[in-house]
C-alpha cells in the first residue's frame, strides 16, 4: 500500500466519529479520494434509507481528505453544499472526491457519493465545497 | 408534552442514525425545531473536536424536521449547505432550525448550530437548504 | 443550427438582461450547454476583473438552460451553489453545464465557468444548482 | 452622511457592472449593508420578472460589503449559495447582508432580498456565502 494511502488510513482511523459510522479509505492521491461506507442498519433513517446525515459525513469527509491531499494534513471543512438526487439504498455507500483548484491557503473539491447495490453502483448525491490549511493564523479558526 | 413534539420525537426515535448519535428532540412548533445532541468521545475527530459530519447531520435533520413541520411527515432534505464557523467543543450541541418560506412543494429553512460549554452558547455553523415534500410524484424522488 | 439552439437563442434573445450582459448561447444540446459572455470594460469589477455579479449570471441562466433541456422550457432557477476560484480575466466568459440528475419535477446541474485569454481557456468558477419545472402547482412557486 | 457608507458608494460607483446595473448603496455600517437595485425593464427576464443573474449579482455584492465592513476593503466572495424562493416582481430590489461571523482572514455572511411592490416589501431570496480578505499571500486568489 502506498504512503499516502496508509497516512490516510491512520487519520481515518484516529477520528472516533469514522469509527463509529464504519468508514473505510479505500484510495488516496494527491487530488483524488475514495471514501466507503458499508451500510448497516444503524445508519438508516425511518423508511430504511441511508440517513442524509451519514450521506453528508461521507461528503465533508471525503471533501476533506481531497484537500488534505494537495493542502497537507492540517485541514478543515470550511463549507460545502450537497445536494441528494435519490434514496439511498444497497449494501455500499462509496464517496469519490476530487480537487477542482488549489491555492496556497485552500482547495475546492468536488464530491460524489453512489450507492451499490448487487455490484451496480449509482450517484446518489452530489457536493462542492472548500477545504481550508489550519495553523496559519493561530486562533483564528474562520 | 404537545401533540407535534410527540410526534416528532417518535419520528426521530424511528431513525436507527439518529439513535447511534444520541439526537434528542427538544422543540418541535410549526416552522421551528431544535434538535440537541450531547457531545461523546466517539462523535468527535482526530484533534477532539466534533466531528463535521455530526454538525452536517444536525444541521441536515433540524432542517428535515423544520421543513416537516410546513409540509407534513413526508419529506426530505432535496440539498443543503453548511458553512463551519469555528470548532465545535462543549458538552452539547444544539441545531436550531426555523422556515423561512414555504410553498405547496418545498420550504427553504435556515438552521443555526451551537455548542454548550458551562451552560454558554456559541454558534459554530450555519445552513441554508431546501425541504421537499415527497409522494406527489410517484417514483420521482428527485 | 439545429433546432434546440435555436430555440435556446431565442429565449436568450428575450431576455432583456442577457442582453443587456451581452451573452451568447453557443451551444445547446440534451443535458448540455455553452453560454459566451463577451468581456467587455462595463462587466467588470473596482480592480479590472469581470464583476463576481456576471460570473453568477453566467452560471445561474447555464444552469437554468441546462435544466430546461432536460425539463422542457418551463423552468426556474431554485437554488445553487457557486465558488469563485480565481480573478476573471480575459476577452471571453464561458460557462459550460451539465445536467447530473433529472427527475420528473427538478434537475440538479453542474456548471464550470472560465476565461478566456489569448486562446486559452482557465477554470474561474464552478456551481450546481437545482432547476425546476414550474405550472405544476399554479400559483406555487416555491 | 457618515464615513463608512461614503466610502461604500465610492467603491461602489467604481464597478462599472454596479453601474450598468444601477446599484445604490443605501445604508453601509459595521456587519450590515443594504443594496438598492430599482428595477428597469432591461433586468428582467422573459416573463418580466426580474432576471435571476440580477438577484444573484445584487446577494454577492451585499455579501462582499457586508464582509468588507468587518475585514476591510480588500475582500472577495469566495463562495455563495442562493434560494429563489418567488419569482421577483415590483419597482425595487433590495439585498440586505450581515455579517454572521467574522475572523481574521474571512467573514461568512447572509444575505436577504426582497422585492419592493406599492411600499411593500417581500422576500424573494436567501442567501449566505464566505467573504475573505486578499492580500495575505500574494499571488494566491483561491
Amino acid at each position: 500500500m502506498d504512503e499516502l494511502l496508509q497516512l490516510g488510513k491512520q487519520i481515518l482511523a484516529s477520528q472516533p466519529f469514522s469509527t463509529l459510522v464504519g468508514a473505510e479509505l479505500t484510495a488516496f492521491s494527491l487530488g483524488r479520494v475514495e471514501l466507503a461506507v458499508p451500510i448497516t442498519p444503524n445508519l438508516k433513517q425511518q423508511n430504511g434509507f441511508v440517513h442524509g446525515g451519514v450521506i453528508s459525513y461521507a461528503a465533508d469527509n471525503a471533501l476533506t481528505f481531497a484537500g488534505g491531499s494537495a493542502l497537507g494534513p492540517a485541514v478543515v471543512t470550511s463549507e460545502y453544499k450537497i445536494n441528494y438526487l435519490k434514496p439511498a439504498m444497497g449494501t455500499l455507500l462509496i464517496a469519490r472526491a476530487t480537487v477542482i483548484h488549489s491555492g496556497k491557503a485552500q482547495a475546492v473539491c468536488r464530491c460524489e457519493i453512489f450507492t451499490v447495490n448487487d455490484g451496480k453502483e449509482e450517484l446518489c448525491a452530489v457536493s462542492q465545497g472548500t477545504i481550508a490549511r489550519i495553523g496559519r493564523s493561530p486562533g483564528d479558526h474562520a
